[in-house]
């Protein structure tokens, strides 16, 4: 008989199959599997021919050719198909055997996978996987997470295929059940985030600017050799000048529809249950939703009047400098919110997460890398404890320094009809983040008014006041009472 | 034996019992029931004093004084308490008779229950109430739904007791299953929304204008004059005023903290789930969970800077004008926003919504009523098919009056550092709203590059392209295909 397998993969799409030859790259025997077996075959004959890939066309012929502990990973559909998998593995498998989930799948889902075969002293991992089909070739970012006890069995295996950033790999254990897709659909929320700001760049320099496509590709390239040089503002560059067989622009031919489901939603909503202000993808989402009006839109637009005289823009170039600190601001406004969120869904959890390995795991391989993350890697290295991504000096000042710039762009944009709702949320973050006192103590007042909701005044906190504020003669006639 | 009652009421926190006091007013006779039984007793003894009201011990004693088909009213505390009392009334009941939640439950809460009595025969109705205290008693907004067949028996008790405006109830049928509950969800939301639209109009009043709070009352109380016309314009103005025992203004020593939990939430979540825009209630949800982070903003106040050189407003009264103009348009597009979540949620839900009947329902009794609403009413009356707010003409005229004032309230708070987020997500919904082009074309060449998602061209819509970005060259190896 031959070797054993160090690991079977479950799913042929590209990511599947791509994460396999990365696999073989590293010396690692796969066994590969596929529901309709046709594609084993195929599989076999073509991307995976002249490696050391093996075919399984039964998951119990799968599970015969692998080493003990078993590791099984799966790249399927999110949702019902991990279900069904897992339930069909689990009469093949034996104590101490792993499934690892490498789909998109809900956290709450992972949370409640990994419970289930933790009674069966099967030990189960969620993992995020990012990175696209090149990630998964050539090293994607890893998240993993789930029952803890797996992880030694597969941190070789996960390290020596992730990214490397100066020898370091894109993967780390990141913590107990949904963790790891937690901060994978955290990430992809920040993905949101990171494309609305890029757009909303490339409307006001269109819209505002007259820019040409290959003038705008300029700035990004410009753009990507500075703080903000990352995958999306280099793929930016490329995709602005990319010419159709016509020699016209192909981006200007797209339609512009966004779809919008998935990570980026479950991130909103999360943050709303969790009572975090993730303002800034928030405003991505539903950017997308507003996207997707595409008739409504059209016809409004014959309707609906902008600006009558269009700012005036003197200085493009001055226009231009300040839009790229507003863009590197409002970024640095949405990873603390992201950041935030994730530091209470640890507190909620109980999650131990560590901050400055989560940035060093999205640093590449991920469609979010970038030398910013590195920059926040730093941060939570420097200090584990930091409460907020803008309390880092380096990221203090870095908004200091952008500050006045950033201001301007979003009073142009107002001003000149172009909307920029995610730079203009960011801005409204920030100023609210760093107000000591907002105008929430007026919205309680109403709520007393007229619900009798109760306030706490600022000097007697954890004391709830009523007040009769229709009492006569200005005489507050508080029954002081404790909910 | 005595006269049968109309109606049975559960629960005698204030709401309930200043209901009961409403019915008996309008010649009902109302039994009154409350778990704890000695707050019956208090109730007859005290508020119910002289009235037709009736008192019941038991559930069983409750149905008994009634008249058929019996009619129970329940204003108890959403959830589980809501399901305890339906099984416990299931036994006590007949085919026929009618079971009505007036407290703020969920909408699918609703349209389960709904279903699982109508196997039984009995009527659900799931009821919102709004107005508050003074609403209960005096007249509330009422926004019910459930088992169609149950409305000919509660219309008139119901009618009865809701405010009126020229005469005409605020309160009609909503429609089947959760579509009362999701109505009133919606309409908290938007209370939500013109809360913190009146808590940045005042923070810029306080700290860019500098007004006096006896100065701030009087711009409220001018306000309240014309077109904002409104309770919470009016509490607002007297809230403002309103002094202490020792002189001060009693609003400004209030904790600047607020709570966000339930409807502001659920109509957000909603929003997202439906794919809606609804950005102003977001925010305005967002905004409370950043109140709520008091500490780490007084921390966080102390070392991130805002604007070194104030704005210098040279004409006050001028600004005044534009942020009233402002809050008039900002408060236009969070209607149109909600009434487009109720437009997609009735699509989903196969409701026949009346919106003209649901902008008269918010009219008079609840927290948002305003003369807004009636124009509301009126253009939705004009045309019921309105796919949008923003498309009636008396609205689209009035932002179009506004528009200007509305552009620099925005910029200027970007510039002076007041956070005002619902100002602006309002102002980017509208310039996205009417843009026949936004920038999501790059937004889904980006997420063919990286990850081969596919996009549409303007030209073919429904059919979905994947372009090798790559590809050396400029040209396009478009392998094209549907998906």
């Amino acid at each position: 008989m031959s070797k054993k397998s160090d690991i079977a993969l479950i799913g042929l799409a590209v990511m599947g199959q791509n994460l396999i030859l990365n696999m073989n790259d590293h010396g690692f025997i796969v066994t590969a599997y596929n529901r309709t077996t046709e594609k084993v075959d195929e599989f076999l004959k073509n991307a995976a021919k002249g490696t050391n890939v093996v075919g399984a066309y039964s998951l119990q012929e799968m599970v015969n050719t692998l080493k003990k502990p078993r590791r099984v990973m799966m790249l399927v559909k999110a949702g019902k198909a991990v279900d069904s998998f897992i339930e069909q593995l689990i009469p093949l498998l034996e104590k101490g055997d792993i499934i690892i989930d490498g789909g998109n799948s809900e956290y709450n889902d992972t949370t409640r996978r990994t419970k289930e075969l933790e009674e069966k002293e099967i030990l189960f991992v969620g993992s995020g996987v990012s990175g696209g089909e090149d990630g998964a070739r050539y090293g994607p970012s890893l998240m993993p997470g789930g029952n803890p006890k797996a992880w030694p069995f597969i941190k070789d295996i996960f390290q020596s295929i992730s990214a490397k950033i100066n020898g370091e790999p894109c993967c780390d254990w990141v913590g107990e059940n949904g963790a790891g897709h937690f901060v994978k659909m955290v990430h992809n929320g920040i993905e949101y985030g990171d494309m609305q700001l890029i757009c909303e760049a490339y409307h006001l320099m269109k819209s505002c600017l007259q820019l040409s496509n290959e003038e705008m590709s300029k700035v990004f390239q410009e753009w990507n050799k500075g703080e903000l040089d990352s995958f999306l503002i280099e793929i930016t560059k490329d995709i602005l000048k990319f010419k159709d067989t016509d020699g016209k622009y192909l981006v200007e031919k797209i339609r512009d529809a966004a779809g919008q489901k998935g990570t980026g939603k479950w991130t909103a909503i999360s943050a709303l249950d969790y009572g975090v202000p993730v303002t800034l993808i928030g405003e991505s989402v539903f950017s997308r939703c507003l996207s997707a009006l595409l008739c409504e839109r059209q016809k409004a637009s014959k309707q609906l009047n902008g600006p009558c005289d269009p700012v005036h823009i003197v200085d493009k170039k001055k226009l231009l400098e300040e839009l790229r600190q507003a863009l590197y601001a409002s970024k640095i406004i949405s990873y603390a919110q992201g950041f935030m969120l994730m530091r209470e869904a640890a507190k909620i959890y109980g999650w131990n997460l560590n901050y400055g390995g989560i940035a060093l795991m999205w640093r590449g391989g991920c469609i979010i890398r970038s030398v910013f993350l590195g920059d926040i890697k730093i941060a939570f290295e420097k200090n584990p404890q930091l409460t907020n991504l803008l309390l880092d000096p380096f990221f203090k000042n870095a908004i200091h320094n952008c500050q006045s710039a950033w201001r301007n762009v979003v009073a142009t944009s107002a001003l000149a009809g172009i909307p920029m709702p995610a730079f203009s949320t960011a801005l409204a973050f920030y100023d609210g983040y760093r107000s000591a006192r907002l105008p929430a103590n007026l919205l309680q007042a109403q709520r007393d008014y007229f619900g009798a909701h109760t306030y706490e005044l600022l000097d007697e906190p954890g004391k709830f006041i009523h007040t009769n504020w229709t009492g006569h003669g200005g005489n507050v006639s508080a029954a002081t009472y404790q909910v």
